[in-house]
């Protein structure tokens, strides 16, 4: 079956990307956010900043701001948070917001209700051109992949998203994350 | 290959089982517990009652207490429940308390403190010896579970548990839950 594919794989906990709109009423008009850590994709980077998410009765305080700014924010969540929001919120891929449901964004200069943007990112496997073309994969191909560890799992139906923008690596959730005992540097492979 | 063989899912949330003893400090001399639920495994039940956990300056409230009686007191929460609790839980199988750190548990009329006993409980698959046989399967076999849902898993190297006082049933914690998008009534294929 030729030589075994590894993949880097990379846990994403809660966070928000930002539409220069929102930021500026959560930050204040203008503010640029300083950069905690440069991210694996190119370009991406998670910022010091934080806010909170507020729902009803219930928040998750210190939420990670990632930048750099979308045409649209977008709330990315796992179900367990789901489940203490008690919020419905559906699996989706990054960028498709339609039927979500909103939430409050409350940051150090004010607040935005957002009507919709709050979803559980579904997993999935990072590619530049470059890389798919080498492992015979194409954007939208669905591949398993295995994480070792003392609670192996084998992630099926993973979509692959190629772009010039990307680079290889396997993001999950923090509830995958936990189910799978993930720990920083793990390699998946392609099964 | 045969016959698909499918095995009903329960997800466990996290909760404690007692010992006398430490029952009577935390809910009063020779308290009983009322059943809110019976479970799948002969003889188990869900109590109506419920604990707090603390762990320094961190606490989870309204943790189930399940019976009967144990000869220790263990509990079993998710990883990320111990990251909540920063506190380093070991992965074991239920009874296994070598080398699990304590907690301290708070119920309406005293406080345990507990030296051992906090444990992540390893998925499992429990079996009769009737269905093990059925099935072809002996305690402590290894067997890999795959969960159908939109975000599949495939839970690989799962221990078999037999006994006759048990009842075929695939046991999962609140991370493998929400990793998979588990609902009632859920079904896993043995592959």
């Amino acid at each position: 079956m030729g030589e075994k594919i590894q993949v880097k794989v990379e846990a994403s906990n809660r966070h928000v990307h930002l539409s220069r709109h929102d930021a500026d009423v959560l930050f204040g008009e203008g503010y640029e956010f300083g950069v905690h850590k440069e991210l694996s994709q190119p370009g991406q980077f998670s910022a010091q900043d934080r806010i909170t998410l507020v729902c009803e009765d219930r928040k998750i305080e210190n939420v990670r701001v990632l930048g750099p700014f979308r045409d649209e924010s977008q709330v990315e969540i796992s179900r367990t948070d789901a489940f203490n929001l008690k919020l419905n919120v559906p699996l989706k891929h990054s960028g498709d917001l339609e039927g979500s449901p909103g939430i409050t964004l409350v940051g150090p200069k004010g607040r935005v209700k957002l009507d919709r943007g709050v979803i559980i990112s579904h997993r999935h496997l990072h590619a530049s051109e470059d890389e798919a073309g080498r492992l015979g994969l194409k954007h939208g191909d669905l591949v398993n992949l295995r994480v070792p560890s003392i609670k192996e799992i084998i992630f099926n139906n993973v979509m692959v998203r190629v772009s010039s923008d990307y680079k290889l690596a396997f993001h999950i959730d923090f509830d995958d994350a936990n189910a799978c005992f993930f720990e920083e540097g793990i390699l998946a492979e392609l099964v």
